[in-house]
C-alpha cells in the first residue's frame, strides 16, 4: 500500500508544496513544531533513511540542504534544525524546523496554523528558492 | 577561542572516539538520549550545519551514514535517528541516535552510563567499521 507521503507526491492527498524534483519532493508539515516546518522526502518509498542507496541518500541531503536555506531566509528563527526520526511514517522523510529554542526540536509542543497561515509560509519559502 | 568540540578532537579534552578521517571525528556523546548516542563533526569549526560548503556538508553527511550503519549493527535499537539542533555548541554535529521510542528523540530523559559502559559500547561501534 502507498505510504501517506507517496499519495501527497501523487497529489491524492493535498498539501502545501514547497519545492520538487525528478527524485524529490518537500512540503510543510501540517502538525509543524515550529511555523515554517519542512519535510524533505525521496520520491523513492524506503523506509529507513541509511538504508537509502548512496546517492539517493546525498542527493536527498544536498537537497534538504537547499530548502534549509531557503527556510532560514523566508522564516524568523536562529537557525534551520534537520532531524530524521520515522517511528511513526514507513517513508524516510527529513524534518526541517526553524528552531528558536529547543523547545523546538523536541517534537512535543506543536503549532497550530490556519490554512491562510501554511499558504503564507509555503509561499515566502518558495519565494526564496 | 577553540570549542569543546576542537578541544575533542585535539584531545585536549578526553573522548569516546568512534571514528576519524582527515576532516572528521565521530565520538559518544558523554549526555545521552540512549546508549550509543554519537556525535559525528567536520575538524572544520563552522556553527551551522548548512553553513558548511556543499562538498564538506555532503562529506559529513556520507560519514554520518557510515557510523549510523555500525550503531545499528552494534546496538539493539529500532532505527539510528538523526539530528542537528546547535543552540548550544557552536560547532556543527550531527547526533546520531539509536532509536526504540519517541522519548529517545527528544533530548529530554538522559541515560547515565559508566567509563565502563561507554568504553563497551564505543568498542562494539568500532567493531562494526
Amino acid at each position: 500500500m502507498a505510504s501517506i507521503f507517496t499519495k501527497i507526491i501523487s497529489g491524492e492527498i493535498p498539501c502545501y508544496k514547497i519545492a520538487e524534483t525528478d527524485k524529490f519532493f518537500a512540503f510543510l508539515d501540517i502538525n509543524p513544531n515550529a511555523k515554517g516546518h519542512t519535510l524533505c522526502i525521496p520520491k523513492q518509498e524506503v523506509d529507513k533513511l541509511f538504508d537509502l542507496d548512496d546517492d539517493t541518500y546525498l542527493e536527498l541531503m544536498a537537497f534538504s540542504k537547499l530548502v534549509a536555506r531557503a527556510i532560514a531566509k523566508a522564516v524568523p528563527c536562529k537557525r534551520v534544525g534537520m532531524t530524521v526520526i520515522g517511528l511513526e511514517v514507513p517513508h524516510a522523510h527529513v524534518h526541517l524546523i526553524p528552531l528558536n529554542s529547543m523547545e523546538d526540536a523536541r517534537f512535543i509542543s506543536k503549532q497550530k496554523l490556519s490554512d491562510e497561515d501554511f499558504k503564507e509560509i509555503a509561499s515566502a519559502i518558495r519565494a526564496q528558492l
